[in-house]
């Protein structure tokens, strides 16, 4: 298959498109699906699986759960129910971010928390088809978004877990800056660990709180070739989700914005 | 030594305070003073040398140089320079920031151009009994700033030279979310290459472009008590300095920063 042809568009891109206009879009387009659990929520669990089916479109993941640095019973629960409904819409994976430092905890303690949450978590997955993929974020979230950093860090928390169980999202956005990257994608290949793979530029000066400064492909640093070329070596066919957050492109028509992005990865990847 | 005892006020803290007032505050309180090229080649080389010498103030390191990702001829020259700068004023250590991506470069041929940039320095710092301690950013600052992320990297950058002539900066405000940072410390210790120890707190939300939101001691999320422990482990046992690039400190009046800024060292070293 093409690089092109492997163009998922994640909802949040679009963050505040209708889900239903989002799918049918990716469904004229050929391309698949991120989905988002708060607009499947809204339009039910039911009633998106039955969209996404009647579209012909694949969902490539459900985004997000995890937030269990302090795995309490709730945070537990809401994340079984997250596997249910990316089960249930037929995602194979369901992506993580941990969440950052508890109330009195440390950056150590909280890791402690992800490995607790984990092994409560596998289990419940591995019975229901979904795999569960870490997300290592960008180290200015550590403190408060998540305390996974790194792709060896994400693949050592995943490694007492089988592979269709806990996997590792590779995000171009969050570790490229990261000297032992290509080491770790090859890692995570070999372990048989990539469960999602995402792209979203680099770019300068970053907003106040840094959440929602994503750059378009192509108007960063990103070597996406480069990532394109060590993630095939690795082994990884799948889908390419485009995932940004960026203020000035939720302002703008949702389909607007898909037709931009969608040209942009043909660009970068061509 | 105390820990206390050990405490040193970076000019950068109180960015705009006169360099004259900043030295004869340190005098008065047995500081020691990290000096900045800036307010130093303002008042002049030899003026700042008789200012310290006069003052018995303890220059730990001056900042700062780096910049040499492209390394060309001018860039090299202003390293000399500033090592020169250091030599005269006393200070030990000269900090580089090694610079972000230049035009046309990527990550891995800007990390080609501070290798071979150190090849050219080290000789001339040796020379003149300066060591040049690579500092590794943030990751949020590796486009723009400083290609150098890891200790583990700076440690590698540093491997070739001996530890008199490059050493790196262990400075918790970059290296706090690392997962290998205790090891990156220890193996700093082991190689002698710890040529500067600084703190900042790290706080939320970061401020648009970043730069300027270090929080003050305590503030924030890191434990110094822990950093303290670890680095006295690795065995260097020389001076911290408290460098806060903090835009609601910088608009305060700098004598006052500073007893608040010792303050607060105290309070997390006790």
């Amino acid at each position: 298959m093409s690089a092109a042809a492997r163009f998922s568009f994640n909802h949040a891109t679009a963050k505040f498109w209708d889900q239903r206009e989002a799918v049918e879009a990716c469904a004229r387009a050929g391309a698949g699906i991120g989905l988002w659990r708060e607009p499947l929520q809204e339009m039910g669990v039911e009633a998106t699986a039955k969209l996404v089916q009647d579209a012909g479109v694949e969902v490539t993941s459900l985004c997000r759960a995890g937030f269990f640095t302090d795995p309490t019973a709730a945070a537990l629960e809401d994340n079984r129910r997250a596997i249910d409904e990316a089960a249930a819409v037929g995602a194979p994976t369901l992506v993580l971010v941990s969440g950052g430092i508890p109330e009195n905890g440390t950056i150590d303690s909280a890791r402690e928390g992800v490995k607790e949450a984990l092994a409560q978590l596998a289990p419940y997955a591995l019975e229901r088809g979904v795999t569960l993929a870490i997300e290592p974020l960008h180290p200015m979230f550590a403190s408060d978004r998540c305390v996974v950093t790194t792709l060896a860090e994400a693949l050592d928390l995943a490694a007492p877990f089988a592979p269709e169980a806990v996997g590792v999202v590779v995000d171009t956005y969050h570790i490229w800056w990261d000297p032992q990257v290509w080491q770790g994608i090859a890692r995570a290949g070999r372990e048989g660990r990539i469960a999602s793979f995402q792209f979203a530029d680099w770019i300068t000066p970053l907003p106040a709180g840094v959440l929602t400064g994503r750059g378009q492909l192509g108007d960063g640093c990103i070597d996406f070739k480069r990532y394109l070329a060590e993630v095939d070596a690795a082994g990884f066919t799948g889908p390419i989700e485009v995932e940004l957050f960026n203020d000035a492109l939720w302002a703008r028509p949702g389909a607007e914005v898909f037709q931009e992005t969608r040209a942009a990865f043909e660009r970068v990847v061509a």
